[in-house]
C-alpha cells in the first residue's frame, strides 16, 4: 500500500523549499535527493516568496531559528497557503526555548499544515501539556510505550482535529494520525538517536511524501505514514550493515543509501504498522 | 597538459576565502583540503576584507543568500580586485528569484571575475536570454548536447567576451570557454547530480585551480579545465567505486576521497575533452 | 587514569550548548552525540539564554561569527557562568582578522573559561605575542616541537594562570596545561588536518568531557587532556583503517566511528602522553 507513495515521489520529482537548521541542512538536502525530490534552501526574507512560488512543497524547521528567518518562515507559508502548496513543520526543541514555543505555535495559528512531524516532547509542549523538551531531543519520562499508546492515539487525534493537520510523532513507536485514523509504525532503528539529523531529514522526507501525494491525488495521511516507513527501513537497513569498525557516521551514510536504494517493493514489505480506524463519532 | 595545473595547487597551497551558501559548505572546505589548498569561510562585513586580504583567491557562491552576506561579497569581491586575487562566482540560483539573479547582476557588473562557473539555466538567466532555473538545477529544456554545442560553444564565447570572464557551464557535457577557445568536456558521472554540493565543490575547487594557475603564471583557462575534470574523473572513479550497498551518500564520499587521491597522470590521461580555437575574426 | 573521563561523560549525557559555526556544526553536533553527550546548537539572542539554562555545557566557537552571534555568545557565556556550566572557547582564526581577534579577547575578559581550544598561531595572537594566523590554520612557523617544548609549556602555564583556565594547544604534539601541571600529547594523525572540522569537533568534544567532569566532581585539566588523547586516538585508528581508494572524506567518516567505539581500556591503553608538574614555586 505505502510503496506507491515512494514511486510518486519518484514519478512527479518535486521541488521542495526548506526552510532550515544548518545543523543538518545538508543532510536534507541529500535526503531530498536520495528519495528522488529536489531542495532548495533560501531563508532570505526578500526571496522567500518568490522561491516557495517555483516549488512544489514547503518544509519549515525551526532549528537555529533566529529574527530574521522566523518572517520568512511567515512569508513563505503564507505564499505556500495560497498557492495550495503543502507545508510540513518540524517544531524542532519547541518545549526547550520559549522563542521556540512561541514561534512555532505562531505558525501552527497562522498556517495550514498538512503535518506536524516532532519528537513526542515537542509535541506536547505544542499542545499545552506541559512538558520540557530535553534540548532538540524527547523526555525519556514522555516516551509512548506499547501500554500508553492508545492514550496517545487520542492525543494525536485530538491534536490532529484541532490543528487540522497531520501529527506525526517519532520515537520507537511512531505515531501518525490524522482525525478519523491513525498509523503506529514500528520501523527503525536505535542508532537513528546516534546521529544528528534523523528528525530534520524525516521531516523534508515527509514534505517530499505529501507534495507528491497533493500531485497525484493519494492520502495524506498515507503519504506521512510512507515517508515514516521508509526512514524506519532505511534505519533497519543502514543497521544491518554496520560492520565491527563501524559507528555513527557510516550509519549516517548507510541510512542516506538505503533510501536512495528504497524500492516499493521493500516499503511494501518491510514495513511493520497498525492503522486504526476510529469509529466512536 | 592539466594534471600541472593540480601540481600548481598542491605546490602553492592557496589559502581561499569563500562566502558560500550553509548547506554545502562543509563540502567546500573539505574539497578545498582534498585538492591541496585551504580553506576559510567568513561572511561578516566587519572582516570580510580583513580574511580576503590574507588570502589568495576567493569564491563567491550565491546560495541562501541574504542581505547580510550580500554585502559581505561585495566587500571582499572589492578587496580581492584590488589585490588581484582571483574571484570565482557561483550564482547558484540565478534565475530561480529575482534577488539571486539581480545580485549575480550585480556582481557580475562590479567585479573583475576570474570565471563563473554555473549551470546552463543559471549562465541563461545571466546572459538575459529567458531561462527558468528549475530551483538550483538546470531545466531540461536548456541541456548541452552534441547537437547544439557550436551554439552553446558561441554563447559561452560571446559571454566570455562581455563579461571579460571564464565562462564555465556544468553538465553532461562541460563548457569552458573565455573568448577565443573553449573546451568541451566529457568526464562526469550522472550521479553527481544525485548528491547537493557536486556545483558548489566544483567551484570552490575552481578558486582553488585558478589561484595556483595567477601564483604559477599559467593559464586561467586551462585551470578551469582542470578544475573541471578533475571533478568529473573523480565522479566517474565514484562511480566506478560503488557496491551494491552504496547509494548517493557513499557516493559523496568516494567523490571526495578520488579529489584527494587525484593524481596528476590520472588527470592527464583520464581528461576527455575537445579544445576549439576560434579563428573566425 | 583518562579512561573514567570518557565514562563520565557516557554516564551523565551532558547536554551541551553550541554557539558554533556553520562550516562545521553538523560534525560538532555529531562528535557530541558519538562520545554520549547530547547536543543543542542555537545563537539567537533571544533564545541563547534560555537553552543555555537547560545545558550543562557551553561551546563557544567563533568561526563565522557575526555581529548576531557575538551578541549571543555573551548572553549565553554570561548566563553559563551565573549557572555555573563549564564554558569552552575555540577562538578559531584569532589572528586572522581584528573581528575575530577582538572578539576572542572580549570573550576571555569576561566570561570564566573551563578551556580555551586553539591551534598554537591561535593561542599565541590572543597572548599577546605576535602571530599571524593562516586563515584558520596554524603558521608553520609557530610549531610545537620537541625542542621548544619547555618554551611552551611556560607559555601555556603562564597564559593558563592569567586567563585562569586550562589552556589547550592541538598540534602535531597537544599542550593541555593549568598553571600547575601541562600534559603534552603525542596522540593523533596527520590525515586530521586534510579535513575541516577536527579542531571545532575536539573543541565540542572537550565541551563534553569538562561538563561531565564538573557533574562528578574530577579533574578539568584531566578531563580536557582526555578529550585531547580520545580525538588522537581515533585519529590513529581512522588511518589504521584507511584502504587504498580511501581518501579524506572517508577518514572523517573513520574518526567519528572511532569516537563511537570508543573504549575506556582503549583510551587508557593508548595515550600517549607526559604529565609535567611544576615545583618551581
Amino acid at each position: 500500500m505505502l510503496g506507491r507513495y515512494l514511486k510518486n515521489v519518484r514519478e512527479t520529482a518535486p521541488l521542495i523549499h526548506n526552510i532550515t537548521n544548518y545543523v543538518t541542512v545538508n543532510d536534507c538536502a541529500n535526503i531530498l535527493l536520495a528519495c528522488g525530490a529536489l531542495p532548495v534552501m533560501a531563508d532570505d526574507q526578500a526571496e522567500a516568496e518568490a522561491i516557495t512560488a517555483i516549488c512544489g512543497g514547503l518544509t519549515i524547521n525551526i532549528g537555529t531559528l533566529n529574527s530574521r528567518t522566523i518572517v520568512s518562515m511567515l512569508l513563505a507559508g503564507k505564499k505556500a497557503a495560497q498557492l495550495g502548496h503543502p507545508i510540513v513543520l518540524d517544531p524542532v526543541g519547541a518545549g526547550a526555548s520559549p522563542l521556540r514555543t512561541h514561534t512555532a505555535d505562531e505558525l501552527i495559528s497562522q498556517l495550514p499544515l498538512a503535518a506536524v512531524r516532532g519528537n513526542i516532547s515537542e509535541i506536547k509542549a505544542l499542545s499545552g501539556s506541559s512538558s520540557l523538551t530535553h534540548g532538540v531531543d524527547a523526555n525519556a519520562s514522555d516516551k509512548v510505550t506499547d501500554d500508553n499508546l492508545w492514550q496517545h492515539f487520542t492525543f494525536a487525534r485530538k491534536l490532529a482535529k484541532a490543528w487540522n493537520t497531520v501529527i506525526a510523532i517519532s520515537g520507537e513507536t511512531d505515531i501518525v494520525a490524522d482525525e478519523n485514523k491513525a498509523f503506529a509504525i514500528k520501523n527503525g532503528s536505535a542508532l537513528m538517536s546516534k546521529i544528528t539529523g534523523s528528525g530534520c531529514m524525516l521531516s523534508a522526507l515527509t514534505t517530499a511524501y505529501v507534495t507528491a501525494a497533493k500531485k497525484t491525488e493519494t492520502s495524506m495521511l498515507e503519504a506521512v505514514a510512507a515517508a515514516f516507513c521508509t526512514m524506519g527501513i532505511a534505519g533497519e537497513n543502514a543497521a544491518d550493515r554496520m560492520g565491527s569498525l563501524d559507528g555513527s557516521a557510516s550509519f549516517r551514510n548507510y541510512l542516506l543509501d538505503a533510501v536512495f536504494n528504497m524500492t516499493e517493493e521493500e516499503l511494501d514489505t518491510k514495513a511493520k504498522y497498525e492503522l486504526v480506524s476510529y469509529t466512536d463519532d
